[in-house]
C-alpha cells in the first residue's frame, strides 16, 4: 500500500468508508486551497507555530503571513490544550482573519485517556482537521477509537534516536498498520535524519499513512545533530521534495525551526525560501 | 565572444595581456574562495550592501555573515566616497574581521572626472577589485584610461527602463564592447527584467563581458515592477541560474533587496534561501 496507485486502489474497493479515508489521507489538505508560492508542487508549505513558541499567538500569526505561508499548525503555546471556548473561538478567528488555515495541531502528547480525550475535544472546538500527536504505546487503542469517534485523524509525530516513543516513521507506522486508517504519521524530516534514515525513504516507504510532515534541516546525520537554516544541514531537501511530488503527497510541509528561538524569523525565512526555490527548480 | 569557450580562445590568443583580462574575467572571483552554500554552482551568493541602507556597517556585516555569506560589495552608505584612509583601513578591517571578502564597490556613481578619479583612489584605498559604477556616457573614455592606470576593472550596472543611462545590460555592452576588456558590466537582474528583457538572455548574450550580477526579483516585467523576496516575483531564476551555470559563470551573485529597508533581514534571507534551493535542485 506504499504507492499512490494501490492507495486510490485502496480507496475504490473500500466503497463507503473511503469518504472518511479520503479525509485523512495526504490528498485532504487540497480542499482548503494551496500556498501560491508552491503551486508547482502537489503540497502546500505551512508553519508549525513551535518555531514562534516565545512568542504571543498574535506575532505567530503575523510572521507566518510574512512568509507568504498559508497553512498552520498551532502548538499549545499559542492555543492551550485547556483553553475555554471563548479563547478557542478568539484564536481561531484570529487566524482565519489572516488568511491562515488553521489545518491541525500538535505536537500534542497524550499520556492517559483524559488527554487523549481532550486533544479530541480541543481539535474539534478550534476546527482542526488534524491532530499531530504522541500517544504513548498503550494508548494506541484508545486513540483509534477516538479517531473513529471523532473522524479526526492523528498524525504520530516520531522524535528521533534519543526518545524511545516513535523514534523513526517506521516504529510509528508498524504501531498504527493494523489501526483505522486516519491513523498515519507526521513525519519530523530532521528527527529521521538524526535516526540515521534518508527522510525520502521514509516518505516513499510509508507513504500510504503520511498525512504532514515537519521539514527541517540538521547538522549531523547521527542524534548530534541540530536544526539548521534549510539548506545549511545534511538532509537531502531536492530528493525529499522530488519523491513527495512524484508520489503527488498533497499535505502539508509544515517549517518547524527550532533554532534562534528568539529571533525565528531569519532563519525561517531562509528555510522557507530555499524550499520554494528548490520546488521552482524541479518544476 | 559571448560563449566562455570563446572567451578561453581570447585569453589564449591575447598572450601576455591574458593575466590582466583574466583578472576582469567572471572567474577571478574564485581566487578568494567561494561560499559554501553555493558550492554546487560556479559563482558565489554574496550582499549588496546597499540592502542594509539604513543600518551601520557593523551591523551591514552581521547580517551578511548571518545569511552565510562571503562576499560583499559595500555601497556608500557604509564607506563614505570620501572617507579618509584611517576609516577606510578600519572598515575593511572590520569586513575582514568579519571573513567576508570586500569584492568590490558601488554602485558608484560618476558624474565628473573627478568622481571618476575618486572611485579609482577609494577602490584602490579599500583594496576592492572591482567598481560597480554608473560613469555618463562622455566619461567612459577616460574611465576606461582609468581602468588601464589602475587595473581595477569596472562593472557597468544597468538601471531600468525609467533611467535613461544605461537602461539594459545591451545599452552598457554596446558602448564597452571596443574599450578594454577590464571594462564589463554588472548586471542588474531586476532592472533588466523591467526593461522587458530575460536575464538569463542578456546573460549568455554578453557574458564575456559580464563581471558581477545583482540578483533580486521583480513583481512585474515593466517599468512598474518592484523588489519583492526573491521567488515571489516574475524573473525565471532557475533559468538565470541555470544559464549561469552552464557557461561557469564564476562571479558573484550580490543581492540587492531593495523592499523593506527597515526590516530588511528576513526578506533577504527568504531570498538566499531560494537562490540556495535552486542551485541545490539543479546540482
Amino acid at each position: 500500500m506504499a504507492r499512490s496507485s494501490d492507495r486510490r486502489r485502496f480507496l475504490k474497493l473500500a466503497g463507503a468508508s473511503a469518504v472518511a479515508c479520503a479525509a485523512a489521507s495526504p490528498g485532504y489538505a487540497l480542499a482548503a486551497g494551496r500556498s501560491e508560492p508552491a503551486a508547482a508542487a502537489p503540497f502546500s508549505l505551512g508553519m508549525a507555530s513551535y518555531t514562534f513558541r516565545l512568542f504571543p499567538v498574535d506575532q505567530a500569526i503575523e510572521m507566518t503571513k510574512r512568509l507568504g505561508l498559508t497553512h498552520i499548525c498551532l502548538k499549545d503555546f499559542h492555543l492551550k490544550l485547556d483553553a475555554t471556548p471563548d479563547v478557542i473561538a478568539a484564536t481561531v478567528a484570529k487566524v482565519k482573519a489572516a488568511g491562515l488555515d488553521l489545518y491541525a495541531g500538535g505536537v500534542i502528547y497524550m499520556k492517559t485517556e483524559a488527554e487523549v480525550d481532550r486533544a479530541f475535544a480541543y481539535a474539534k472546538a478550534a476546527g482542526m482537521r488534524m491532530i499531530i500527536g504522541v500517544p504513548t504505546y498503550d494508548l494506541l487503542p484508545y486513540t483509534n477509537r477516538k479517531v473513529q469517534e471523532y473522524d479526526i485523524p492523528v498524525a504520530i509525530h516520531n522524535h528521533g534516536p534519543d526518545n524511545p516513543l516513535f523514534p523513526t516513521p517506521q516504529s510509528a507506522y508498524e504501531r498504527i498498520a493494523s489501526l483505522d486508517r486516519r491513523l498515519g504519521l507526521c513525519m519530523d524530516v530532521g528527527h529521521t535524519q538524526r535516526a540515521g534514515v534518508a527522510p525520502a525513504e521514509s516518505a516513499e516507504k510509508y507513504f500510504d499513512r503520511l498525512f504532514d510532515v515537519h521539514i527541517k534541516d540538521v547538522s549531523a546525520p547521527t542524534a548530534q545533530g541540530r536544526t539548521v537554516e534549510i539548506g545549511r544541514g545534511v538532509i537531502d531537501i531536492p530528493r525529499l521534495l522530488k519523491t513527495l511530488t512524484r508520489l503527488k503527497f498533497a499535505g502539508t510541509l509544515a517549517l518547524e525551526y527550532e533554532k534562534d528561538e528568539k529571533d525565528p524569523l531569519p532563519g525561517s525565512a531562509e528555510s522557507i525560501g530555499y524550499l520554494r526555490g528548490v520546488i521552482a527548480a524541479l518544476a
